[in-house]
C-alpha cells in the first residue's frame, strides 16, 4: 500500500488528509501541534472575546475517523526527497508521496528588535501571552501615578493594515470601550490609545476603493488612530520607533505586516520566490518531484501573472487537489492542472461593521456583511460543538457585552514579557 | 470613611468583599491572581472536561458591581498588625479592619522529591500543565517501543483518596476509555493503569461507612486501582516510591494527600493550630487583635471539639460572618460568635455515580447523588455565562462523550515536565 506523509495540520494539510481518506493509501500527517489550529479567530482569542480551546481541536479527534490516516506529534527537521524521507527531531518517516503544508511565520524583514519585542497572530500560546500581556498592562496602569508611564501602558500599537491588523485593533477596542473602563474605574479612558500603522497608502488593500474608505471611517469613529504611509523602524522597552526619526511610548506591538515561508522552506535547496516561498509547478509540485507536493502559504505559484495570495481559501483548495491528486496518479488518471478560485474576501472592523466581496460581483458593507463574516467563519470551524460555543459567546458579547475571558491565566509563560511592577504605587483604594 | 482589607479572592474572601458591599466601608481586595477560581472543578480542566475560562471568573468583574470595593493584583508579602498595614510586593495597604482569606497549599510533608515531581489541583496554570503532561505522556506512548517504558508513561499515580482524589481519578479513566483509547488506536487500553494510593483505610473518610463502600466498589469497576494503608515516601524520574520499599513505575503523580495554610500565615508570629493554621477566638478575630479576621482554610478554631474542615463551605461562612461582623463593630452592634453550619457532603465518582449526605440525613448514592452533586456545582459556579458554557460541556460530554479539550494549548510551560523524547521510535503508520 502507498504511503503518503503530509507535513502540517493546518487548512492545507487537513484537506489532503481528507481528500486521501478511504483512497486506500495510507497516510500519516505529522505537526508540532496536537490541535488544528483555526487562525482567522486568534484574535478574538487575544481580546478575550474567545476561549482559547474553542479555535483549537484536536488533530486526532478530527483524522481517527478518516481512513487509513494517522497522526504524529513531531517537529520536522528536514526532508530527504532523493531517498523520499521526511527527518523529525526524534525520528524519520518514509513516503511514496508528500504534501507539504507547513504554512508560514511571522516576517520581521530582518528587524530583531521587533522579533524579539512584539507579538503576532500566528500560534495560540503566544495569543494567549498577548491577552495576558494586555490585561497586565492595565493592571500595571491601574497603580502607576506618572501620567507618561500610565500613558505608555495603555497605548497599543498594531503593525500593518491587512485583515489581522484591522480585526485585532478593531476588537480590542471594544474590550477597551465597553469592559476594561469598567473594570478599572481608575482609569481614564482618554488614557488608552489604539495606533494602527500602515506602511503603504491604505488599510485592507485586497478591498475595493470603496470599502477600503468605509473601513478606515469606521475605525476611525470607533477611535482607532490609524497612521498610513508610516514605517516601522524598531522598537526599545516602552518605545515604538519609525522610520522618520519619531517614536510612540508604548509596552505592546503587534506585529501583523508580513509573513513568509515556514522555515522547513529553508532547510531544501529548490528555488524560491517571494517570501521564502517553493516555486512549484502549475500541479503543485516540485520540478523533477511529481511525488512532491507543495500547497499553501509555503507554495509559490503565479496564476494569470499574479502570485497566489498566502490566505486560507489558497490552502484549503491546494491541500485538496494535493489529496485527489495523489490518488489519482496512483490510479494512473488523468491530472489537470491547479486552478485557484477565488471566493473573494471580507474583513470584520467591529460589532455591525464589514465589508464583504464576493466573487468580484457582491460588494456589501455593515450589518449584513458583519453577520456574513460571523456566518462564514462559523462555518469553517471545526467540530459542532465549537461552532455552538463560539456562536454563543459571539451571542453573549453582541447583547450582554459578556466579555468573560479577561483571565491572566499564564503569568509563568508571560513573565519574559513583562517588566517588573513599578515600585511606586497608588492603592486602588484612593484612586477608585 | 473607614478601610478595609481582604486578602485573597477565593470562596471565603468574595463573600466578605460581598457583605461589605454597600456598608459605607471602603474595601480593597487583593490577590495574586486577577481571577476567582472554582477550585472544585479543577479536576475536570486537568482531564479535558471543561476550559480553564470557564471555572476562572475576572475578579474585577464580580467587584466592580459592588459598592466601595476594589480590587488590586499584587502579591502579599506580610501584615504588620501593630501599624495595620498589609505589606505588597510592590507597595502597602492600610486598613482599619483586616480579612485574612489566603486560603491553603498543597502540604508535601517534607518530601522535597515530591514536591518537585508531582502535581496538584490548586491553581490553574498548574492544572493546565497537568492536562498537557498527560496528553503528552499519550504521545509519547504512541512512539514507544518498549512495552515497560510505555506502561511506565500511560500509568498515572493519584495519592490521597479524598474527594480531589477520588474525583480525578474516575475522570481521568473516563477520559482514558472513552475518548484516548480512540485517539491512539495503536495502543492497547491494557497499557493503561490509574492507582489511587491511600495512607488511611479508607477513602472519603467523610462519608457514611455505607457510602464511602460502594465509592470503593464503583472505582474498581471502573477500572481505578485502589491501594489503601499505602503510604508513600518519595519520588524519582519515573518511579513512585512507597514506604513499603517498593516502586510503581510512573511518570505521573497527582498529589492530594494533605494541604496545609497559605505561606502568609508562617510570617505571622501568632499562634498556630494544625497544618499552620491560625488560631483564632470564637469570633474568627486574632487574639488581642479584634479588627483582624482570619477565614476559611487559613484559620484554625475548633468546634464541638473537632477543628473545622478546610473545605469551601466553611470559607464561605466564615468570609460572610467577617463581613457582617465588621459592619457591626462599626455600628456598635452586639456580635455573636461564628457557627459553621454543616450543610453535609458529596464526592462524584463518575457518570451517574456519587455519593451524597446532606444535613446528616439525607444519604443517597447513584444517578440523583450525581445529578445532584451537578447541580450544586453550577449553583455555586459565578456568572450565568460560565454556568451555561458548563453545563453545555457536561451535556456534550454526557450524550455524546465529546471530551474535545485535548488540548496541549502550553507547550512552553509544560517543557519542565516532560523528558526529552526518546530517541528511538515506532512510525504510527505501521503500528496505527
Amino acid at each position: 500500500m502507498k504511503k503518503a506523509v503530509i507535513i502540517g495540520m493546518g487548512f492545507g494539510g487537513l484537506r489532503a488528509a481528507r481528500a486521501l481518506s478511504g483512497k486506500g493509501v495510507e497516510a500519516l500527517v505529522i505537526d508540532r501541534r496536537n490541535f488544528h489550529l483555526f487562525q482567522p479567530l486568534l484574535y478574538q482569542v487575544a481580546t478575550s472575546f474567545l476561549e482559547q480551546e474553542h479555535i483549537a481541536y484536536p488533530s486526532r479527534a478530527l483524522l481517527r475517523t478518516l481512513k487509513g490516516i494517522n497522526f504524529r506529534l513531531g517537529e520536522v527537521t528536514g526532508v530527504d526527497l532523493n531517498n523520499k524521507v521526511v527527518h523529525l527531531a526524534d525520528g524519520d518517516a518514509s513516503y511514496d508521496y508528500l504534501v507539504m503544508a507547513a504554512g508560514s511565520v511571522t516576517h520581521y524583514f530582518g528587524m530583531k528588535s521587533i522579533e524579539e519585542q512584539s507579538f503576532d497572530l500566528k500560534s495560540l500560546d503566544k495569543t494567549v501571552r498577548l491577552r495576558t500581556h494586555i490585561l497586565e498592562n492595565f493592571e500595571r496602569a491601574a497603580r502607576e501615578p506618572d501620567p507618561a508611564k500610565r500613558h505608555a501602558l495603555l497605548t497599543f500599537v498594531v503593525v500593518g493594515g491587512g485583515p489581522a491588523g484591522v480585526e485585532f485593533a478593531g476588537s480590542l477596542q471594544e474590550l477597551i470601550r465597553f469592559e476594561l473602563v469598567k473594570d478599572y474605574p481608575c482609569l481614564d479612558i482618554a488614557d488608552t490609545k489604539i495606533i494602527l500603522l500602515e506602511a503603504r497608502g491604505s488599510i485592507l488593500p485586497f478591498l475595493p476603493e470603496k470599502q477600503r474608505t468605509y473601513a478606515l471611517r469606521k475605525l476611525s469613529e470607533m477611535g482607532v488612530t490609524v497612521s498610513l504611509n508610516t514605517q516601522v523602524s524598531g522598537a526599545e522597552t516602552g518605545k515604538v520607533l519609525l522610520a522618520n526619526g519619531s517614536h510612540i511610548p508604548s509596552h505592546t506591538i503587534l506585529w501583523s505586516a508580513g509573513v513568509q515561508a515556514a522555515p522547513l522552506a529553508a532547510t531544501l535547496t529548490i528555488e524560491k520566490g517571494a517570501a521564502g516561498r517553493i516555486r512549484v509547478e502549475p500541479d503543485l509540485t516540485i520540478p523533477g518531484h511529481p511525488e512532491v507536493f507543495v500547497v499553501g502559504d509555503l507554495a509559490f505559484l503565479e496564476q494569470d501573472g499574479t502570485p497566489l495570495p498566502m490566505v486560507a481559501q489558497v490552502a484549503m483548495q491546494g491541500g485538496a487537489y494535493a489529496g485527489t491528486t495523489i490518488h489519482k496518479r496512483i490510479k494512473g488518471l488523468p491530472v489537470a492542472p491547479f486552478r485557484y478560485f477565488d471566493k473573494g474576501n471580507m474583513a470584520i472592523i467591529g460589532r455591525n461593521t464589514a465589508a464583504v466581496n464576493a466573487f468580484g460581483f457582491f460588494k456589501f458593507t455593515g450589518f449584513f456583511a458583519w453577520a456574513a463574516w460571523l456566518a462564514l467563519h462559523l462555518y469553517y470551524l471545526e467540530g459542532l460543538r465549537n461552532r455552538v460555543m463560539v456562536g454563543i459567546n459571539w451571542f453573549c458579547n453582541y447583547f450582554f457585552r459578556a466579555q468573560q475571558i479577561r483571565v491572566i491565566s499564564t503569568p509563568i509563560a508571560v513573565k519574559e514579557d513583562v517588566e517588573p511592577p513599578k515600585a511606586e504605587i497608588v492603592s486602588t483604594v484612593q484612586s477608585g
